[in-house]
């Protein structure tokens, strides 16, 4: 497997935690997101992937991005360590929980984002932080929320699931840009949790080869 | 089945046509999103779902959020009719176009973010129908791309999908926003023919209870 990536994109990182846990060797081949206009607009990698973002893996005959999409992949191609509750309602709580955070926190602070409003709405960069910063605490408020009552070791009591997986990527993300996550008890001790294990420090964005210190 | 929606909602449309295409009976709850400061953030609301966001899902003891976890939970309690092919890389790509959507496209244009530009950025209406029609390009673009080599009467062959559901309510919510939908002649085509299909129609805004005409 091939996996198309970059430190610190939060998408990329979430796969790369997915393929640790299952113990899946891959490739990773880097992206810079920033350098020369950003090669994912490249047409290298645009023929790749069409969407301009990573991650995207190639398994063999199959081009795929969307890294929840990918992760589920993953999940029924390798089934040795799984990634959802086998149970229907538990396992969908765990995929609104991993939306929740893909599709409601993390588009609307990624670098493209960021980019547009700097570049074409002339958005100081204060109130950028102020953006960013808006949609980490709803989000963050809601999951907090929800898992104050589902939580043990982790996000849905003692097992990892894709939960966990994006809210180690999500608060590394909110680290970065300086989030203050005093108020979220619940999900700091999930990610310290997650933190101790192998495979999410494997795939921390620090301990890639592409890394800038 | 109760389902929290609106009839303009995007992600709450997805919801619907998955109900009416396994002819599943539903109540519907509306919840108005501008009326008295929008109802989904209303102390009632907010306890059912603590990310203010419609749909939201009851089923017996499980309240679920998030459009795209109620349509799976939807179609592993229910496998009448599949949203999904059964084979794990076609599997795949389905979920990856949706994500495309759900994931890209949509968080970036609803009304909570178009609320912030205007209230919190003073963004001008111009320049708010520019950032509408700017997200939406790059994601259709990307999509007509994407389905061009894989479409037949719906975006993957003959089977209705997931992707097609994605797809049917975001094409709604362009045209809503007059985003000029001239260079996507795939994606046309594959919504025409969804839009023939009786769930498709049944759940239309306009064929909504809720909806101002």
């Amino acid at each position: 497997m091939k996996l198309y990536g970059y430190w610190r994109s939060t998408a990329a990182y979430r796969v790369r935690i997915a393929l640790h846990l299952k113990e899946i060797p891959f490739e990773s081949v880097s992206v810079h997101l920033v350098n020369n206009g950003g090669e994912q607009h490249h047409e290298h990698y645009a023929a790749i992937n069409p969407n301009e973002l990573v991650p995207c893996l190639i398994d063999g005959d199959l081009t795929l991005n969307q890294s929840l999409a990918i992760i589920d992949y993953i999940d029924n191609q390798y089934p040795n360590v799984a990634l959802y509750p086998q149970e229907i309602k538990q396992k969908a709580q765990v995929q609104a929980l991993s939306l929740d955070i893909a599709s409601e926190i993390h588009p609307l602070n990624n670098l493209r984002v960021q980019q547009y409003l700097s570049q074409e709405l002339a958005v100081s960069d204060e109130a950028k932080s102020a953006w960013v910063e808006h949609w980490m605490n709803i989000g963050f408020k809601a999951i907090e929320n929800k898992i104050a009552s589902t939580s043990g070791l982790y996000c849905f009591a003692d097992e990892v699931t894709v939960a966990d997986i994006c809210l180690v990527a999500q608060v590394y993300n909110a680290h970065r840009f300086k989030v203050d996550m005093t108020d979220f008890p619940t999900i700091n001790k999930v990610v310290e949790n997650c933190n101790r294990l192998p495979a999410f420090i494997k795939a921390k964005p620090e301990n890639q080869s592409d890394a800038v210190k």
